[in-house]
């Protein structure tokens, strides 16, 4: 036997985002990148807010060196953990404290150990498409299944028929994803509290937890006057999984949180099982700098306000040409429908108008694409004649 | 079934070390800091070279906030990871291509992906006693096992004929730790040479490769002239894992990185299984400040000096006192032979004199204790009076 062949599979496929966001760059090389419109990446276009470089530079003066830098315990900086479980406990309500609050290297590692800590080998994990194609990636290396709800059409809201359908026996996890990457759809309060009432009478029939892991990096990303309910208020063995990446703009320097809801049952020990999972994965303690900076900016918002403006130039403009949207009220994607039933024949036409949009098949949801409009308002603007000679080359 | 309990007993078993270095601060807020003598954590005790905050301040000044805190691409920033190209191959003369780097979230991150890309289900990987505990931790999540060689008497160099004996066609990977935690050992070029020729020798015989994990932290922690030999021009089929947690005083930071030897047999096929490992543990790039950070600061160094008094003091010291301690030509840990058999029981007397040691079984030897002199120079002043006590309570 050679190296590890599932390790290499996973590495030399390169996702169909990076592969257009790579695609891009090379043809702004040969035209100007100006006159390629890239609607690839999930990448925040605004700036942190001020208070994050304040913050840094503020540490940088106040702390020790040797403190600020080195080691804080493994689930992170109780100063820092403290913050965190009081701002949960005054924005949501939840009795938050500090010992269920583990400091982690971004969402994505929030989710890896999550999923390590409740998961046994074989055991199931719903999910609702469309859904972030790495979920599978995280299920399936802590040896769970992967079982996919299908949701409502052209709402995209859940389909509480076809996910009671699909629990089994074996369904141990549920990860939900509001606001949602990639149909930007907020799931609301009704959805949500028919889900818990489910998952509840399951848990009981069973015998078993069922563990609620809620993914929300898109939490402060909602237009209007949009709810989004905070899940530990309607169930109690809810894991959340917070990422600073887009609330402060600081998706590169890896820095989040999991909150294990105080009322779960056995709390403590899934605390432990987060804290073990985060050991054998090679997590020892988030990068300390910014574990300080995002509990000194625990108030602080990142500009809302041009996303909004992004989105609604890009819905309305795509809704006049006669695109079929989602409402979009929360994340920074747009979610459209394919004008042919292939969404990747599509992406390859919308190329031709150097339009850079993403087929999200591999989101679990044939025939639409994603456009994250996290760009610069301009782009937006001068790419509207181009989504109009798209349309027209269909007619 | 619950939460995942493998998980579950890895979260709630605290360390020797971190058991030891929270009974130390306790102990600390009753009798007052300057009487507690604690040796038990690895934690620089040298702050960060100047370099550092000037570059973060640079760095703050002249990048483009968004881009400075935004993704990298997942290996690392390709400019990044130009640099320590370059670096290893000036320093070491290895013909480096930035290709075979992938920037990592520190010292465990690198280890743990390394594993679970070379590794297949039930494969031996072989560690060295003295080892860093969780080598068994990281190489048991990878699904391999974990095969432990027994080192020479008192030099605690590598036992050659002892390691020979270990290797069967099941082997797939060895870890080298050198200098050693928690010996303080430099493994000599004339086992590293005998070492590589047997692996070279047991590849041939089996016809797959064995890959050699050099995990090295302590590179640039040496004392004197002691030569440490970059071991891709021994071996070709070696993966360096790095960290700036020591050479920078940056252990908080998490940031390090896995070098894939080029001269590897298939290295790029490697390379991206390292990539794929990676991806499938939720490390999607490394923190991104702290990558510029250490790419710009790349020639800087951490005051060795301050280690090497400290060293000579606490060697020379308890030598003199009529401790066995083996010779420590880097790190900064000191070796040093219990005065009992049971080196949990030596520890606890200790204790009645304040001083925190660690014992050393879960490091895979018995009946030793390591010393960690990454303290103030006046700690350890204050503590020979006790060390003196303690060694006179067994005569």
């Amino acid at each position: 036997m050679s190296y590890n062949q599932k390790s290499y599979a996973l590495g030399s496929v390169r996702s169909i985002i990076r592969e257009t966001f790579e695609y891009g760059k090379i043809r702004a090389s040969q035209i100007g990148a100006d006159k390629v419109f890239d609607f690839s990446l999930g990448n925040p276009s605004v700036k942190p807010p001020k208070e994050v470089r304040q913050s840094i530079i503020k540490m940088l003066e106040t702390y020790d060196e040797t403190a600020l830098h080195g080691y804080t315990s493994a689930q992170g900086d109780v100063g820092v953990r403290q913050v965190i479980a009081d701002d949960i406990k005054s924005r949501f309500g939840v009795d938050m404290d500090k010992d269920f609050i583990y400091m982690t290297c971004g969402a994505a590692a929030s989710l890896s150990i999550c999923l390590n800590a409740v998961l046994n080998q074989g055991e199931e994990c719903i999910v609702f498409a469309p859904f972030f194609t790495e979920y599978r990636v995280f299920v399936e290396n802590a040896g769970g299944k992967l079982i996919v709800s299908t949701p409502e059409d052209n709402t995209f809201q859940i389909d509480i028929n076809n996910f009671e359908s699909l629990i089994t026996p074996n369904t141990k996890a549920i990860i939900l994803n509001s606001p949602n990457n990639p149909s930007g759809v907020v799931y609301t309060e009704d959805k949500i509290k028919a889900l818990c009432k489910i998952l509840n009478d399951k848990q009981k029939e069973f015998g078993h937890p069922i563990y609620l892991i809620s993914d929300e990096p898109y939490r402060e990303l909602v237009y209007g006057n949009v709810f989004v309910p905070y899940l530990m208020n309607y169930y109690d063995n809810t894991l959340v999984c917070y990422s600073f990446s887009k609330s402060l703009s600081l998706p590169g320097e890896r820095i989040g949180y999991i909150a294990v809801c105080p009322k779960m049952q056995d709390a403590k020990s899934v605390y432990l099982a987060v804290c073990g999972a985060g050991r054998a994965l090679g997590y020892v303690c988030a990068p300390s700098l910014f574990q300080r900076v995002v509990a000194d900016c625990i108030g602080a918002k990142t500009d809302i306000e041009a996303y909004k403006i992004n989105r609604d130039l890009i819905y309305n403009s795509l809704s006049d040409l006669g695109y079929q949207c989602v409402e979009p009220n929360g994340a920074f994607y747009l979610f459209v429908k394919s004008l042919e039933d292939d969404a990747n024949a599509f992406c390859k036409r919308a190329r031709d108008y150097e339009l850079l949009l993403v087929p999200c098949d591999g989101f679990g949801t044939k025939g639409y694409v994603r456009i994250s409009y996290c760009v610069s308002k301009s782009t937006i603007e001068n790419s509207i004649p181009a989504f109009k000679k798209l349309i027209e080359s269909y007619k």
